[in-house]
């Protein structure tokens, strides 16, 4: 009930003329902030889940692990959670089918489904397999009523140019026709081709913001339907670390203590959310 | 080798004249940022520990999933780490020294134990009990050279005046007797207090510093011999977070995203410790 609906409220958020600003939690109390910030859903970035725990991109976090963070968010936040699952830890589709299960299962109404290897020789999987693997994702996802994201990694491997547009125009609408809800282009930045992906893509687009990128009204302006972050707010908060170590070392002094929430407010706000196992 | 060359080395940290400043990690980024800032030791704060896997204060996360953080940290840092391991999980003595063990057995080399019950009506432990845990503590530590830090929460739990003064002074003694190796004092920031404490309470002193605290330079001068931030840097981390959050709520922009480490920065960072399982 609350899970279906939760699931039924993250598809109509997609549903346009809207752009959904879907900002992405690294940890419990990011999840936290940034639904008491007000937005309607929320994401998870592998990458700075990866951070907390130390690994590196690329499915290094194993699948339960991961599972783990996101049922923990998924459990006590009011708003949907999409998860980040990279590509699916799977070599085949249905071990994607499996993890898309586990990732419902764990409370997430969304997933996100990338074409990428993390191998040096062929960093794209091959296009029709790319396809198999999100068809049995839509498929595993769908008796959850569970969104899901296919991410092409055309642009953010370094493609440029007519070369890079036509091939993820191709995936985008190959992966359409598998049954995705909604197609990820990450690293895109000019507003003429977002505005070209817009139109040539068969289905709802979602962008990743990057410095320089255009801002969200103007990417609503676009017809873009999505647009996320990745891990820029989780560094954008290492980066308050970072400044906070530099003055204590130098400095020694305690400057930085005058921005942040109290320890008060942190718990007041972890006890408003009790975990339901005690 | 290893282990016990940081366990020597930490104890040395504390020999004074010099002030160790001792940062609090909250995560394994955390960890790895603040030793590349330079820091020769750093210690958890469970409080920001607590943050990140939703758990309030007061040992509501349970001593398995508190170890596994600190052993991940301690396993892939090069510098000493001490543990902040609340009342040392346990009702009795014997408990305490099981904790103190298995912190031990995680990597860390210095732990922390409160004495405090988390309870409204009796909220600290009974003076002689409290030196009964701190003495088992020491002893269970003894094998591993581990550095034992017994704090007191006579200040923090809202005492005042000379009558908290002399309360703390005795607590302070009667667990260096019982095998301390340092005493902690939160919840103190005036210079008068902070002095008196160096010259009554017989063993290195430990200040929690906050916001309008003596700087390190002067906490060195009053001879303190070890200041901690708590969940201060945690919480620095994520005003940073929420102030992006405002920015994308209110301007829909992405200002934020230009202080931050770049995503190559912080995978270089994670590899450059690679997990010693893989």
């Amino acid at each position: 009930m609350a899970k279906n609906s939760k699931a039924e409220q993250f598809r109509a958020l997609h549903a346009g003329p809207r752009l959904l600003v879907l900002p992405n939690a690294w940890d419990f109390a990011s999840a936290l902030l940034l639904e008491r910030a007000g937005f309607n859903a929320l994401a998870t970035t592998s990458a700075g889940i990866g951070y907390t725990f130390g690994y590196p991109i690329g499915q290094a976090m194993p699948r339960q692990e991961m599972l783990s963070v996101i049922h923990r968010m998924a459990e006590r936040l009011s708003v949907p959670l999409s998860a980040d699952m990279e590509a699916g830890y799977g070599d085949s589709p249905q071990q994607v089918a499996e993890t898309t299960r586990l990732t419902a299962e764990a409370g997430a109404v969304g997933i996100n489904i990338e074409d990428r290897t993390y191998r040096q020789d062929q960093p794209l999987i091959e296009i029709q397999e790319a396809a198999d693997r999100v068809r049995a994702a839509c498929e595993a996802a769908r008796p959850f009523g569970m969104f899901v994201n296919a991410r092409t990694d055309v642009y953010w491997l370094g493609g440029t140019g007519e070369a890079a547009f036509a091939h993820t125009v191709q995936r985008a609408n190959t992966f359409r026709e598998a049954g995705a809800d909604c197609l990820f282009v990450p690293g895109v930045k000019d507003p003429q081709v977002i505005r070209r992906l817009v139109a040539e893509i068969d289905g709802p687009l979602n962008i990743l913001a990057g410095l320089g990128s255009p801002n969200t009204a103007e990417l609503e302006a676009m017809g873009v339907r999505r647009v996320t972050f990745g891990a820029t707010m989780a560094r954008a908060a290492y980066a308050a670390l970072e400044q906070a170590a530099a003055e204590l070392a130098t400095a020694g002094t305690y400057g930085f203590m005058s921005s942040g929430s109290a320890h008060a407010d942190m718990n007041r706000l972890l006890r408003r959310h009790p975990d339901p196992k005690s």
